[in-house]
């Protein structure tokens, strides 16, 4: 374990790689006095201000995890979880491919205990006390409904570390009514009906509305809800710049694939207060209580 | 056929039904001076200021749309349906029960030829020339990939109405690169990929920036694509106030489940100028063709 809060960046990952996360870098450290460390290629990094470590090899947006993965031990977003998994950082961020991310997550770090889908987490700015969190927004493209119930037990042991006492989960929906929605919606909800945090279905107003803490959902109509609140209600410069990986053993951030180095600055403050807060290891110890 | 342009409206269907219904017919009348007819419980609806054809039952929200039809043969949905079938109406609009509106346009109306399964149209105000169209935008839920190719052409039939010469046709999903989403999206990419107006996928953002000329989804992210849209822009007073049901064969429009009487006034006023338009008959017209 690090005496100190060091981030790992995956340099090569992103739309705007490696441009945008070496300027990023050089911001977190400036402006934010974040300890950062950059992995990948050191000729393709021009003069970065902050320290790099090599990876020869990285993984682009449209290659298959898996694949890509098993052939590219050296890949830049293997690397950064390497680092976290040897005590060398603290957590990683990548705005790299967010399966890639994952897959190297869980093959370098590992999951916690009980959980067998690790889970996508943004912090959408709600009027709820402390932002809805939404799970999934954008880990798994294709889910049972069994996978909903999981992913909000890990959203509400995320809205009780941001400091939630008692979290409303909603299912979003077409609809309140109960019976609404997909094939996927009705089986989940009545999978989360045993539950006592589960509060119903909600539909997109009531979530920016702030009636729920967790919302839960596919990562598929996740991602489509994430990306268009953010597109519709203009991007948010003071934002998180990162969701947050639940499920891995480890303090894990995805990032935009569109990052500019603000936005990855942002991001690499995010992982920095998520480490110094143990958020991983208090996840881990809520969904075990 | 009617020589005037006379709007029949489901006086009974909507969250703030019938009072929103009664005051919409008012505003609609007397501010666009639409010809409406309120179709509903007369005992219910006070002293409308608009004719009323008197239906004894109604559907609520949620309610089985089959079963309900089945049941309730003097359904206010149904009677509306009607009235547009016997040429006492050019149109019909309903707030209500979204399942039943369109299973009532089915039974009543029926299905333009070629089309195996109706999709509601709405009209996003991006940069696009003539705005986006958005298809599916909660007509059905779960779907197969080949109704995505369905949907798209009549979207394309709507924009060309709309006056797009060429609409560009893209697949709402999680990232732009081929072969991303879900298998819902991954199958019908191919699917739409032999059409030469097809732009490939797109995600939220470049929905928003009037990329393309018609947007294609299922019914369920379609639906949570656009509540968010409104809900996230805030809602737009000079909006359409309704979307269209395509595949049908008269002019049917799907009124927000909440709208309030300026709300239903918009949907009255859009409603009339599609009708005037043969709006129903020309994208049946550029299908057949």
């Amino acid at each position: 374990v690090t005496a100190t809060i060091r981030v790992a960046l995956d340099a090569m990952g992103g739309d705007h790689a490696p441009a945008a996360m070496v300027d990023g870098a050089r911001r977190a450290a400036e402006d934010h006095g974040v300890d950062v460390v950059l992995v990948g290629d050191p000729e393709r990094l021009g003069d970065a201000t902050v320290p790099v470590v090599a990876a020869s090899q990285w993984i682009t947006m449209d290659e298959d995890p898996a694949i890509a993965l098993r052939s590219k031990p050296d890949a830049s977003v293997r690397v950064a979880a390497s680092l976290v998994a040897d005590g060398e950082a603290s957590a990683f961020v990548s705005a790299g491919n967010t399966g890639a991310t994952l897959a190297a997550a869980l093959l370098g770090i590992g999951r916690v205990s009980g959980v067998r889908r690790p889970v996508i987490a943004a912090a959408l700015p709600t009027p709820a006390a402390h932002g809805t969190v939404l799970v999934d927004a954008g880990a798994s493209a294709d889910v049972q409904p069994e996978a909903l119930v999981s992913y909000a037990r890990m959203g509400v042991a995320y809205a009780r570390v941001l400091g939630t006492d008692e979290p409303r989960v909603g299912l979003l929906n077409v609809g309140a009514e109960s019976g609404k929605g997909n094939a996927l919606t009705r089986d989940a909800e009545e999978a989360l009906s045993e539950q006592a945090w589960f509060a119903g279905n909600v539909e997109p107003p009531a979530v920016l509305a702030g009636e729920v803490d967790v919302v839960v959902t596919d990562g598929f109509t996740g991602n489509i809800f994430l990306k268009t609140v953010e597109a519709a209600g203009g991007a948010d410069a003071d934002g998180p710049g990162a969701a947050v990986l639940l499920g891995v053993a480890g303090t894990v951030l995805v990032a935009h694939g569109a990052s500019r180095g603000a936005e990855v600055a942002a991001a690499l403050r995010t992982a920095a207060d998520a480490a110094r807060a143990d958020l991983g290891e208090r996840v881990a110890e809520v969904l075990a209580s």
